[in-house]
C-alpha cells in the first residue's frame, strides 16, 4: 500500500481553517491528528476528540521516551503532538492533517522535511478584522490583537509550500483539494 | 502580473495526451507552445497552429542566435522549441503547455528547472496496445513498436515532477487541472 502524505495546516484565527478542514475531513481517505494536553477538559470536550487529555506526569514521561513529534508550554499546560498516530495512519496510506501554529509548524518542517504545509491565509486584514466582530465573541482589543498576531504569522506563510487564500469558501476547499491530489500524482523520488 | 508557469507535458503514443490536452486547453489561461519544423506541412496543416513551417535556412540562423529552447534533427528535418513565444506568454500571466518527446523535455529540464513536468502514463501496457489497435491506423508491427516504445519511455517517468494514469479521461483532465492549481498555489521562493 501507497504510503500517506503529512499535511501541516496553519492559519491566524479567523481565516477559516476549520471550517475548510471541516469540509475536506469527511472524506475518509484522512486522518486528523488530535493534538495531546495537560490542559482540563472544557464541559463539552472528548478525550480522543478535541484532545487527547493527558495529566503532567504522564505528558512528560512521553516527552522522555521522545513520543512527541513536537510540544510546547502555554500558560503551566504542556500541548502537543504524538508520533505514533501520525505513523500509523501514514503507513495505512491515509493521509493526516495537522493543524497546528507556525511556531510549531517550523518545528515540524526541521523533523520531517518529507511533509506538506499549507498556509490558510485572509483574503485580507480588513475582511480578517469583519470576521473576528462578526463573530460577537472577541472585545475590540482583543479582535485588534488576533488581527495583528495575523500580520505577524502571515510574514512567516514564505516558510510554507502552499498558501491558500480563504475568500470564497468552496473555492478554497477546492484548492485545499487540489494540492492534496498534486501531491499524489507526484512521482516519488 | 504574476508570471505564468511553464508546463512541460510528455506521454508515450497512444496514452491519450492529445484528448487530455484539447479538454485542459479551453483555458484562456494556457497558451500551446508551437514546435517549428522543417518538414514539408500536409494538406491540412496550418503554419503556426500545427507547427510554424520554415526552411532549412530559417531554422538555422535561429539555432546560430540561440533561439531554441531545445532542437533536434530526425529523418533530415528540423524540429524544435522557439524560446520568444514561451516567455512572451509567460510574462503576460499565461501557462505555457509544452508538449515534447521525453529526450527534448529532458534538455529542457537542464535548462529551465522552474518548468514543470507532467507525464502521462496509460493504465497498463494491454490497455494501450488495445487503444491503438482500436485505432487501426497500424499494422500489428508498427503497435508492437510502439508498445516497447512506450515501455522504454515509462522508465523515463521517474525524471517527471508528476504522472497521471489515464485511465478514465475525466479523472485525468481533473488530474492536470488540480496539478495546475497546486503549483499556482505554491509561496514562491
Amino acid at each position: 500500500m501507497k504510503k500517506g502524505i503529512l499535511f501541516v495546516v496553519s492559519a491566524p484565527a479567523g481565516c477559516g481553517k476549520g471550517t475548510i478542514l471541516e469540509r475536506v475531513l469527511k472524506d475518509k481517505k484522512y486522518y486528523y491528528s488530535v493534538s495531546a494536553t495537560t490542559r482540563k477538559p472544557r464541559p463539552n470536550e472528548k478525550d480522543g476528540v478535541n484532545y487527547r487529555f493527558l495529566n503532567k506526569a504522564e505528558f512528560e514521561t512521553l516527552i522522555e521516551k521522545q513520543e512527541f513529534l513536537e510540544y510546547a508550554q502555554y500558560c503551566d499546560n504542556y500541548y502537543g503532538t504524538l508520533k505514533a498516530p501520525i505513523e500509523e495512519n501514514l503507513l495505512q496510506g491515509k493521509h493526516v492533517i495537522l493543524e497546528i501554529e507556525v511556531q510549531g509548524a517550523m518545528k515540524v518542517r526541521a523533523i520531517r522535511p518529507d511533509a506538506k504545509f499549507i498556509f490558510i491565509a485572509p483574503p485580507s486584514f480588513e475582511t480578517l478584522r469583519q470576521r473576528l466582530e462578526h463573530r460577537g465573541t472577541e472585545t475590540p482589543e482583543v479582535i485588534e490583537k488576533r488581527v495583528n498576531a495575523a500580520k505577524r504569522e502571515l510574514a512567516l506563510k514564505e516558510q510554507y509550500d502552499y498558501c491558500i487564500v480563504n475568500d470564497v469558501l468552496e473555492e478554497a476547499v477546492k484548492d485545499f483539494r487540489s494540492i492534496v491530489r498534486a501531491e499524489e500524482l507526484k512521482v516519488q523520488p
